[in-house]
């Protein structure tokens, strides 16, 4: 490695731990990932596995920043960030919590993440991820909308979180078609763009139908070979159609981005097209990069 | 056991087997179980398994009809006995599957399930159960619920099943309150009657909120310390209350007979009478039994 690393980005999540080695110029030397993501570790396993990652580039002689976000700043991660409440902007480094290192190489800080006191709801990570949006999109004022395992909902405006939502969509897929009666009927893979559009327009319209059609992805298959991948776009249709009936307040007549890995965020996508609602589409990944950046280059008033 | 089992009634489900040894008169002589559910069975291990439980019983030079219900008749069971299709009397003897068996002291018979093309939906066991109610209360005109894993509601009229739907109520609610996020948020037992029924009537008057809603329940445990058992309760209201919104065209203006255990019946009972439906209680299990007893008290014309 010639160029020198001047700070460290990290995105610490529950699964995984990502960092960016950064020079001094915001851009990026080498980016690196490990399995030692919060769910897998004691409080004193973190600068263990942050060491086992980046030990090698740390200049002797000096504290390397490291800016991280995610769930390392919940209660059960290193060391607790409490939320910012909104509406706030996204936190910086002024907000971030300075986390003591037995490494005199490292100066650990974590970002905070925001909650919200009524409806109760809480964000760890996605708060940097919508800062990043921002960051390259100042001004914006509409909704920022994150799809994944638990999709976030958030309404943006004069560069606040005004309020947000948490819809366990990406659970409830996960669950549903690999661990319930369901599973014999959904297949791993495939789609069926009609099948998608048509559930998400049946729940949208019927909410109150979704836990009756559910059992009809089993029963279609038992009497009627009801293919696995329409099976799969169906249920996907269904718990997206239920998403956007429930956050409708927030993509009536708005504008919304969409954060999320191409994969994630297409049917997201599609679904938000048929109801005329015009769509942005950002990478998470790099939207939580450009976050940290955001919150690296503030003043660190500690 | 000084008599003699003059025949077997059998409930072969997915998750459990269980016999009850009947006398001449309609008398049981014993219940017995085993976990030797379909799901657990090759095609070839339900002789053993059933041998394994009854076969000390059986008189030599004579076969002892088994009349069985349940998984056993399935696809992936013993044999296959195909479903009958609605609008049907839940089937009895003459519909029965007869199934070959190496052992001759075994007569062994399967009532099929029951279908319903459009919407595609299934019973296997639930039908029997119905038999056996309808045996008890002839003439009944209404609905008859069966919570449970896979929650039925079936419209009886004249002695028949006209239509049905089923509700995937109770695998949802083990499938999050025991493997989602919210298992760290509700607890394995505790109830509160409150939280309940606020839960059911907030669903039902705007179902669309549900998907919103669920994570709540996280996000009050951590900013709000919501209790565990409210947790519980609410989400039971949630899950119940969505299938009471998608199943109203059943209940709505009908009187509704709830087969199920006490502690599965009661907050659907709770709920329904909250509506002013007349309800009325059956314990699950004496129906499956009544149910065989009335189709083994058919004429089996095989």
């Amino acid at each position: 490695m010639t160029t020198a690393v001047t700070w460290i980005a990290a995105d610490w999540g529950t699964s995984h731990l990502r960092v960016w080695l950064m020079d001094g110029a915001g851009g990026v030397i080498e980016r690196r990932a490990s399995a030692d993501g919060m769910g897998t570790l004691a409080q004193d396993g973190f600068e263990p596995a942050l060491l086992k990652l980046v030990g090698d580039v740390l200049p002797e002689g000096q504290s390397t920043p490291v800016m991280i976000c995610g769930m390392a700043g919940s209660r059960q991660g290193w060391a607790e960030a409490p939320y910012a409440t909104v509406p706030c902007t996204p936190p910086a480094a002024a907000q971030a919590r300075l986390v003591g290192t037995s490494d005199p190489r490292l100066r650990v800080r974590i970002l905070p993440g925001v909650k919200q006191e009524h409806p109760a709801d809480v964000m760890r990570g996605e708060e940097t991820q919508i800062a990043g949006f921002l960051s390259l999109n100042p001004g914006y004022d509409g909704i920022i909308c994150l799809p994944g395992t638990h999709s976030k909902w958030a309404h943006i405006s004069a560069g606040e979180i005004v309020s947000f939502r948490t819809f366990m969509t990406g659970e409830l897929f996960a669950l549903l078609s690999g661990q319930s009666v369901l599973r014999h009927s959904v297949a791993a893979s495939g789609w069926d763009e009609g099948a998608f559009a048509e559930a998400v327009d049946t729940v949208m319209s019927r909410p109150e139908r979704l836990a009756a059609d559910l059992f009809g992805l089993r029963a279609g298959a038992l009497l009627h070979d009801l293919d696995g991948a329409t099976a799969r776009a169906r249920l996907s249709g269904m718990l997206i159609g239920a998403e956007l009936a429930a956050a409708k307040p927030y993509w009536l007549g708005q504008q919304v981005a969409l954060l999320g890995a191409t994969s994630v965020a297409a049917p997201y996508r599609a679904a938000l097209m048929a109801q005329s609602v015009p769509v942005t589409l950002a990478d998470a990944e790099r939207m939580t990069l450009e976050g940290l950046k955001a919150a690296q280059a503030t003043k660190d008033t500690k």
